[in-house]
């Protein structure tokens, strides 16, 4: 039985509050563009797929090579992103993994303009715990709006 | 006294992100258009109010027929629902009743296109336990920029 | 040491939720124009500064003088704002100081018209335990898309 499918329950209040606050601190740092902080926040061989890109990426040296690609464009631009997370459901697998189905949008400001929305996302996120922190193995992101 | 006078104290942190959690799959539920799911957020004799539409909903039934027909429209339209629930302030009546007064802001998407910020709400609920779930009994809600 | 400056160490699950609470109840009061309330989520002593205005408001006096004027100018415009705090991460100081940086979002509102997507910030507080409630002691804004 995989863990996409393995029984779960719903969060304690305790742990609803730890991973609020683990992707808030997780969506500061990709923003922030410290991508080695950020991708830290992934085991090393942590998987991401999305709807629009029909490949996944897969371990953290692959992971922060599409990232900095994707903020290099984001500095040619002049442009500066801010991931939003909200409506999460935390549903506890065991001690040591949760699934996390939340929304993210994010917002794109320029220099001298109104924030934009840019777009609207559903996550979902397998996470684990590694020494005392939590890491996301998998997430798979659906992109609204695109097929 | 009616419960939206009774007198009620700040929640718990353990009550508030239980509230948060409650939220966030009612939001889920109603955005991936399982009503059935959905209603079952609500007691069976909830009431739905706010200042647009000048009658209320009373009842399950009621409140389905409501939103199923917003929801052929949303097909029809070929636009998708994103509801975000924030600034959440939670306060404790009793063992079993808690007011929650929040924001919503509802985010609309239509295929190949960027999100739209279609509503800002304000939300007053009231919210019993029952059988160790919380349900909404009574729901007002203040479209912003509305008179 | 500054406050600023002192080691801090992740919040409690408990003392997170109490912090978004407080936040949800102070953005509750600027937004319903209670101004004489929401001054007295600020310590007497408080400070707030930002990237765009060259001088901070110093106290409680200062701060109301200036958010009075702000709401003057929204009355006489006809908007209503909205500010949502999000993506909150609390550090722990000491038994009554914790340290917040959120992002917030403003939406404006006219009578008849979708929400608009005004501004994007950051916000950095230092708050303070005064009787038993939270207190802003210092608040640093910067506002995305401004030099």
């Amino acid at each position: 039985m995989s863990q996409q499918t393995a029984p779960a329950a719903p969060a304690t209040p305790e742990l609803y509050a730890e991973i609020q606050d683990f992707y808030a601190r997780h969506m500061h740092l990709i923003d922030a563009g410290q991508v080695d902080a950020w991708v830290e926040t992934f085991t090393e061989d942590a998987t991401i797929s999305n709807n629009v890109n029909p490949r996944p990426a897969h371990g953290r040296e692959e992971i922060v090579g599409v990232i900095r690609r994707a903020q290099q464009q984001l500095d040619a631009d002049g442009v500066r992103h801010r991931h939003w997370m909200g409506m999460l459901v935390v549903d506890r697998v065991d001690e040591r993994t949760v699934r996390a189905q939340s929304y993210a949008m994010l917002l794109a400001v320029r220099l001298g303009e109104a924030p934009v929305l840019d777009r609207s996302t559903r996550c979902h996120d397998e996470l684990v715990r590694v020494d005392g922190d939590w890491q996301i193995r998998s997430r798979r992101v659906h992109h609204d709006g695109r097929p």
